[in-house]
């Protein structure tokens, strides 16, 4: 099965994401790293806006890290055409946007590490931070950066 | 013309960042990737201290973080001789001293990715993250390390 | 003298970290690079629970980022068998659970890089960033990730 089966069988449809003409594009590719920007959850109608701990729920915040690998596998089958040519999900930065006192950044996280490792199997487990942020643009609750090797 | 000639040109003046003796050091090259580390506005006289969205406005950071662009350009010519060896500015990761509820994250961050598309065009577009940040040293507003592609 | 003995002269003692079977695993190595996970001060007994800044001061955090720095060596063994595998320390970036107004972050992840210059010794200094968080799993004060260049 190919990954973009295993999205469609998770019912995680395909939109493009366009370079724009800006100073910041959604990925750089070096070799064989695809180093991809910080994506937000952007995928569904959903309006998200708080932070992990307040507004939301860290099962809450599972649902939108979840979003979040979508919006990212999006992106890098708009860099590379096929994402069998993902060989590795090397490095995750998983930024939680964290009212104060809010300790669970990790099970918000896995919400992106997990679909990662649900479309890509073995290659898709990956090296990971899950870390705390004082905000994030227009106050969503989750952010994530990946890194990926590819052929 | 030259990145020092585009430089010249918006006024920026060149200071070499020396290596110190320390841990800490401002560059490490391996392979054809130049990784800096984070730095922080330190060209003008300017005492930068406080958040973005408190002590500062976004566009008081836009400023701050296009003084920290012209200080990793610094350090990239003390590292490399010439700045016209960066092939390709890789990833950026924006670091913004946040103030609760502060959420325009990259419109700050953009004073850092747009002074690099000046002075190295097509090939200063990067991808990058923007976030926010409970503190950084010395209660600075705006922290960004970066990854450059050399030759 | 191997980093190995270097560690035992510091007294820090060798204990294997296991790869685990989840989607997050505590390296990935992609040609010569070696992505450390994010680490926590995890080696003695210590229950590390609060911010710099408020339940622990600076200097507390200084040890904690050197147990986190023990931690990594260890994660790092249990990657390579031996260290002396490990050419040099390339990137680290630095999380310091931050209290409002705590912006002494070098200060403390500076025990961090400063066990890793004791171990490695020249090849042992690094590019850095310091910063920041609102947040970290668990309410740990300091989480560090890092790149190695391994042979």
């Amino acid at each position: 099965m190919t990954p973009e089966q295993r999205m469609a069988e998770l019912g995680l449809e395909y939109r493009e994401v366009p370079v724009g003409n800006g100073a910041l594009i959604p990925w750089v590719q070096i070799g064989d790293l695809l180093y991809m920007s910080g994506r937000t959850p952007d995928r569904t109608g959903t309006v998200w806006n708080g932070q992990i701990g307040k507004e939301y729920t860290a099962e809450e915040g599972y649902e939108a890290a979840r979003e979040v690998a979508w919006s990212q596998l999006c992106a890098a089958k708009s860099a590379l055409g096929e994402l069998s040519r993902i060989k590795r999900v090397v490095k995750v930065l998983g930024m939680v946007n964290s009212a104060p006192g809010f300790g669970d950044q990790p099970k918000v996280i896995n919400g992106f590490s997990e679909l990662l490792a649900e479309v890509f199997g073995e290659s898709g487990r990956h090296a990971r931070s899950a870390v705390g942020m004082a905000g994030l643009p227009g106050n969503v609750p989750v952010e994530v950066e990946v890194i990926f090797q590819v052929e």
